[in-house]
């Protein structure tokens, strides 16, 4: 029997997936679960980009354009545009999902045994994304304590080697919450101009800042056009997530004639997808307003709730719609499959990400959980409220 | 300046892809083009798949499960048993087009450095997704004085070394059209069961058979079970290119398992496209009986044709929608481009696939143009005349 590869052996697994039969088993004997542990947003998809899809006019549901059509470059430049981002349709890939973006910024800029550095905890798939392509994940530790700000510059000094390629970001941060200032954009520029290097950018959450705050981008930042790749995505911004539309963006010609080439491999985004996507455009900015409201509202109960706990610590975010929380537990995953198994209260559980699989350092986050409020504000609080319970069962 | 990878550099890019400027030039100049450069069928999507999305009734169009839902993979397992098939919805990873499953079995299979051999001429995108997974793909030769039946088993023999990881065959092939017998199935089943080997047949052209054919798949080989990895699509089957819905299916539990893993990195596939895609399995066999014979008529008009000009030969294609000609010329690169730029019967031209782009071996196929037959009667006959008469022109 052959055997499959080493680096299919080493690709890990989703840090949610192996709690998934937990969730089922419950499921199956007659509990409620509440999820707070997927980014899976309840809000209802812009009117205009479901009904552009349900009046599409094909007949033959052809490939499109590997790049994405020049008309929705365009429009999606002008978002950008409209959101201070100066690019033009040329500088615009579109990706099945930002996770195609990130795949091929990885590919597109490191070999194998190259290095990126990331600010931990981080979205778990981008170990996915670099083991497929090769690339060492360098892990730099950011801390709950001070809500998980950019680590201090010395601190990726210290990491960057002659294989480093670049620093990848997510901003505001999946799983953290965390938006980075101005100032912590301009500290990354300074590093990454003065070594050379890429400066990638997850801002798929880029609408969702709360508290006064406005994202600053890479690509706002002068002087980094040659350095900077952002990764974006429809998935969230308007609650689409099946759609698999995502953009690379970058002014650096040799990036997008160099990613251009794994996206003409794979022939072209979906079709119906960039239908919507392209419609979702138009979404008045109404949807967002009130999109935002909900989400500040549900970070805002989630919070002062989670803080009456006893002995739980919250980063407080101010962007995106996760937040770490460190329990006054030992190990997250066998709490989290306890509460799967064996704890109920009125017949009901919740099912948590375990927070070690966001952190690339071995021991890291084993007493945190990433909750995602992308559920209604009762149910956020009967969660939290059975999360407390289930703390004083557990310790006791 | 920050440098792309090596390996982005080494991404060869698509062979007609160069040639794209010069068909918008002469289009530009009012010039008629006849693409027979590409294999986006014509034909209609089946009403049903269609009907499916504009009819959804979707609100937040969510993430799909990572595998495609139990649902549609159980649907999918029943078409493939009424295809002599026996597989289970366990066995089936619904991906994002073929494309995709066949970079989730290179990924699964195949370490950085590691072999997979391929006959030649070859869909040019499989070296695509070796030099994204860094995989070498060895060539082996097979001919068209043969219509590219399967090369000696004998060549594939010398071409074996420690680092081989599988054969990759495409059945019904593009761009040579060439069906493999079972006895030719049968021949590769027992090299890849000798040296412990993965067998991958792309087979996403298996309802294209013509002349009382009929396709043997890898997975109705007995005792292939744990060699065996299909890459299948919706693209071409139903005419949906558009949707980007393929499958990976194998019966080896550790491919799945491994896949499953690069799946999860991905998320999921496509939502439209799944419902299309589903509603597709539907479609009734009128369909498809109208289809193949359409094919064949063609088929036989463009073989009848291209045999009628001096100089020409060209393999006898029984399956997919292809053919490869050799023409009396010493470049096919060139004669493409000047086609484009100089030569017009009635302000017409013809686009043609140079086949160099489809040999991995220097040198090769440098004569031989790729067509693909997916447009009407009419226009294959008037495209098959320009090539006679351009061949008069460039030669003289």
């Amino acid at each position: 029997m052959p055997s499959v590869s080493q680096k299919g052996l080493s690709m890990p697994e989703s840090p949610i997936r192996k709690l998934v039969p937990y969730a089922e088993n419950a499921k199956k004997k007659g509990a409620k679960v509440i999820h707070l542990n997927i980014g899976q947003p309840d809000i209802k998809t812009p009117q205009i980009a479901l009904d552009a899809v349900k009046n599409n006019t094909l007949n033959v549901l052809e490939y499109s354009r590997t790049e994405g059509s020049e008309a929705y470059r365009t429009k999606i430049a002008a978002y950008y545009h409209r959101n201070g981002i100066s690019v033009s349709a040329k500088d615009i890939i579109v990706t099945t999902g930002g996770s195609e973006a990130l795949s091929f910024a990885m590919g597109s800029i490191a070999d194998a045994e190259d290095e990126i550095i990331i600010p931990e905890p981080f979205y778990a798939n981008y170990n996915g994304f670099a083991t497929a392509s090769g690339v060492k994940v360098v892990p730099v530790i950011s801390k709950l304590e001070n809500n998980f700000a950019l680590p201090p510059i010395a601190d990726f000094e210290k990491l960057i080697t002659p294989r480093t390629k670049g620093i990848l970001i997510c901003n505001p941060g999946n799983p953290t919450g965390y938006l980075y200032s101005k100032e912590e954009i301009q500290k990354l520029a300074e590093i990454v101009k003065k070594h050379d290097l890429f400066l990638i950018a997850d801002e798929v959450y880029r609408e969702f800042t709360y508290d006064n705050t406005s994202h600053y981008s890479i690509l706002q930042e002068e002087g980094l056009d040659e350095h900077a790749i952002i990764v974006d995505s429809v998935s969230k911004r308007y609650s689409m997530c099946g759609a698999r539309i995502g953009f690379l963006v970058s002014k650096n010609k040799e990036v997008i004639k160099t990613a251009l080439k794994f996206a003409q491999a794979r022939l072209s985004p979906p079709t119906y997808a960039q239908i919507a996507s392209e419609a979702a455009l138009d979404t008045p900015q109404s949807y967002f307003d009130d999109v935002i409201e909900e989400y500040v509202l549900r970070r805002n109960l989630l919070i002062t709730e989670l803080k009456k706990l006893d002995g739980v610590k919250v980063a407080q975010p101010n962007g995106a719609f996760y937040c770490i929380a460190e329990l006054p537990i030992a190990d997250a995953d066998d709490f989290a499959q306890w509460l799967l198994e064996d704890f109920r209260v009125n017949n009901e559980t919740v099912m948590v990400a375990p927070a070690a699989g966001f952190y690339a350092t071995p021991g890291l986050g084993k007493n945190q959980i990433r909750i995602a409020y992308v559920l209604d504000q009762e149910s956020l609080k009967r969660a939290v409220h059975i999360l407390g319970e289930a703390l004083k069962s557990y310790i006791g």
